[in-house]
């Protein structure tokens, strides 16, 4: 393909450490085949605002992998085909936009577009190509919860912070034998619990895909009382739920603790064990801190082999398709398929297993 | 002196990372003068029931310095001169047993105690040198607001994990065009929340030693939006209080949060700004994350000086004193003097100066 | 299987992060079938000499995952078929003393045995195997050279540390206008300067499956300085080779360099671009800082699944087999297959190709 | 002071970690009283090439601090007093061009300049000095030598890179039996060395302060292995001198190592002490691994505080001299004064008798 191609990125939805790779790698890659980049700032809001379009070059690109968030803004900006519009009066409904993204990406010549994003992101996109545009799908999830891809970036920086925070705590909970709880990312999906918890030496970890029972958790932790272990660690995920799941709590967990919470899964289970053992036992919400700051090695690297594949997968058209880590090698899947099934821990997996093996309790 | 001495040391409060470091340097120091060394577990407890003492070697002391929390345990176990004692009805009366645990002493021949810990312990180890007991302190104060030493070992640490924290924040909060507010250590001295924030790029510092005025924080995050700076972090001390100091929260942050927690500063001070100024708004409360894990190098070499010092002052025979930070040398000061004056940041010192000077708004 | 079994396990050659979690999860994982476990000190040695055995219980191991190097000391001793023996004239001669090995074995009435180890080990594991000692392998190769497995436990956190090393070293090289050379492990195998050399935004790669050519390398820095990057990342696997491979270093880079090594890899590469460019050029050898310290989570994780799953295949009498990583799971593979296949860089893979896209150069 | 003053910055010698942060207060602290501010590029370059000044504003130096090296380009570009200059046969002459950056300070309008820098730098900022510039001095040396004040930024830094580099070669060491010697900045003073050593828990600290004897090093290195301790860590300062001091190197280590390098203090000290024990041993040079990055917590908070303070100098015309810390303040002192005196390891000081009592021996 000898044509000089002029493609465009965005970002979407919350942040997650890499972001910046992927724009970096976008760039150096689309620069290397002479082909010109845009960054849409604000998700789509860019191409509903024309004035939000920034020329990517690698002197713009150079060192950012290193860095956290996005350079492209606020990632949060509503979805094109129902956007909140809003009269004078204040009064707001929701309008599909989309053929306004659409008209705006045909007039400013784009040929191809990346689409960086979770699963919100991902059908947005999946929309969008099938209404025409040329796009390509890179895949987000903090939490390691979206289909089609063994791993996203940004979960291996996310779980490192939980297991540094895990660390810390045991210091503590030994010195003054005590329980502390510690409520980490995922609504959906556990991972970030399950191998945080592990790698941490947590006593018991609380994931959405095992239900609990609070007095199996209390059972467990007065167990290691009696074999002389006087403290204890539960790792809890956001979405965690007893068995019965009739707990509801005001927690946002995965956007991080709103200012009117009143209590979120790790108080109740901190409660809990509290008023049933007798043992002092503190909560704590790691919440933002598991989403900023400079990507791992590991995520730096998925990220920028994300960018480079997209512009390839660009190069050989083959738009509508998302890229994806398949064993030790980036492969395309159709965006339906990371569309049509989540992921989830197995419970009968082999990191379920080797928690059970190392004596943790997941409650049940 | 050529007498082979034999020593104890207690660890008392809440932990710090540098204990550790402090047992380990006693230890050396004193098997370096062919002395015996005894770690007293659980505070004074250890002298009230005298199979909680144990011997310590260099092979038991060999590189925790590098570790969190205490190998002396639960530090947390109350004042021997006002000890709680219960029936088996399970009432309770507090009693003075400061003579059982001189008896102790005595009878297991120790020859001197080295006390570490923050105001509360100096006090106790001061009453326990009144009463003869040979007794050299260590400072440990996280907060930094025991007077007499310019510095205790644990701040560094402390402040280091605050600012990593604010670093990470700054990803989401500019991403996502968001007001951040974190809630750092410090229930008297804002100590913490002052070098955090400088170093952390905050806008906002609020410190006990300042009341603030809400209205003056949300004009000057809202001064911020208009010359384009769309996000905000303020860094609150746990113990900072508005003007007029009405509000009552439930916290409990130098010891963490409790599970009964309603409320704390940051969620007041969230919760108002979002109310004042429309912005997004989102709280955090590092708690416990701030006492754990491996000390800085500068905590580690401070807490070693300070051990080794504590071993030279039994040796000169400067008992009732208490080791301490001096410009670059480590002193002997008086425990009096530690006692009777409150560390707190000056208000016209050159760091608040700093924190002005680059724009930082304390709410006054 | 409801026999109470006593098993033993033992590390082999260099030491990489990693192996303390495989101990404690064989440890962990046994206990609770409540089986026996023992330590096989110093590779087989402790074999040879009964009292090098230690008994591991989940107190010994508690906690241990988080600590580099291994609690069963010095892995580097030597192969059982082939031990140097010595008489007291100092004349020494390899015999082979496995069936003193298997003797001792069977006499302490061991069950079977986890071996820990990179090719050498597995290879001597196999042999044992083939001579009816009931065997499973573990796989450990830092440099990830291994075949049978994707990955191995410690390459993350040696990739991570070249990568946090190249990072610093930007700031120098930016400042001062200079090119840093810097060498990383990988005698065989580029993988660890791969990743880190794109992670760490280095402008070239050197590894042993692309041989360099110093003229490339040099015309592609001359191109960066035109372009106004007035500086440069040098990135060199050991055991990279220019065209032709004429060049004779003593460095001993796997196991760090030796104090009789007059040069290695980095320096030559250094003096010829110095020499051929007159920039300011240095060289810095990464050597033994890549494989101590704690493992990250990752390297955690995955050896802690490596140690349970090597348990299970016990309960499974899976003798003779290595667990590995394929895709998200564990597997067990013939400790054949892992011999007969090493694992290299794949010159036209995505990581190769993300790496060009990106405007490094591998000098070719 | 009411005018509104225009002042410009430089940065010289070497980089350290902290130098943007100074670039940043300077900035904040003069835009606060709404003067303008300028940085001169490559030292006192950009004012004999007045096209190598830049515009600082808010906008530029927004959470600079954070990085290492310097925004304002290499450091290292000679002294205007004694200027290097070449004609067109390559013949170079050294010329006073200090009346040319005077004449360009004047032309410019500049009513203060900020100089940051060592040694060096600090000498010819004294020099401008009398001449009529209205200069303000900032410390900077990364190995704590220069007199004046107690501390200054980089050092921190230097010294918890050099503590974490020796934390992971105990893994190694220890593993394997062997001792590692690793060499470390200081090549006048040994603060690196001595508060790398102490919190590193290594075995012998080698300093230019104390002249050491291989003999007894060796001799201190058999004995712990004769009480246990098989392995052993060295930390080296580059200018550590034997007895004597008959060791001639070419090692450059302040500077990093040149490629002309054959060894250095580290690897003599290595192969001396393999000759003599027979025990396995291995060297390693930190070289720039110390200087870049992100400074710590504490070096970015004196940055900060030296960066304001030096703005404030201005503002009371305390023009020839250079901030300092002075205990937990920053003072001023005049120039001369830093000149003055060089700062180096007091062998009787605390900090010294700190290393004794852990038997941490100097080879004296």
């Amino acid at each position: 393909m000898s044509k000089r191609l002029k493609i465009c990125i965005n970002t979407g939805g919350g942040d997650a450490p890499g972001l910046n790779a992927v724009i970096e790698a976008v760039t150096m890659a689309a620069h290397h085949r002479s082909w010109e980049v845009y960054g849409i700032k604000s998700g789509y809001s860019g191409l509903l605002n024309t004035n939000e379009i920034v020329r990517l070059t690698p002197k713009v690109v150079d060192g950012i992998a290193i860095q956290g968030g996005t350079i492209l803004g606020s990632t949060n900006k509503g979805n094109p085909f129902r956007m909140p519009v809003c009269n004078v009066a204040g009064e707001c409904e929701e309008r599909d936009l989309s053929d306004k993204v659409i008209e705006n990406f045909n007039r400013l010549g784009f040929d191809a577009l990346v689409s960086v994003g979770g699963d919100g992101s991902m059908d947005i996109a999946h929309r969008f190509a099938q209404k025409g545009i040329p796009v390509i799908g890179v895949p987000k999830a903090i939490d390691n919860d979206l289909g089609g891809t063994e791993l996203t970036f940004g979960f291996d920086t996310a779980t490192g912070i939980a297991t540094e925070a895990i660390d810390r705590l045991h210091s503590t909970a030994k010195s003054h034998d005590r329980i502390m709880v510690v409520e980490v990312m995922g609504r959906d999906a556990g991972f970030i619990a399950l191998n945080s918890g592990i790698s941490g030496n947590a006593d018991v970890i609380l994931i959405p895909e095992i239900p609990f029972d609070i007095n199996k958790v209390c059972a467990h932790l007065m167990d290691n009382e009696l074999n002389g272990r006087k403290y204890g660690i539960v790792v809890v995920a956001e979405g965690a739920t007893p068995v019965g799941g009739d707990v509801v709590t005001k927690g946002d967990g995965e956007l991080g603790r709103q200012h009117v919470v009143l209590g979120g899964i790790a108080e109740y289970v901190a409660a809990e064990i509290a008023a049933r053992t007798g043992k002092d036992t503190r909560s704590l919400v790691l919440g933002h801190l598991q989403r900023g700051g400079s990507p791992t090695t590991f995520d730096r690297l998925l990220a920028l082999r994300f960018g480079a594949a997209a512009v390839r997968a660009i190069e050989a058209g083959k738009f509508g398709h998302m890229v994806a880590l398949k064993s030790t090698e980036i492969a395309l899947v159709p965006m339906e398929k990371a569309l049509s099934a989540d992921k989830r821990v197995d419970p009968k997996g082999d990191t379920v297993l080797t928690a059970r093996d190392m004596d943790i309790s997941f409650g049940d």
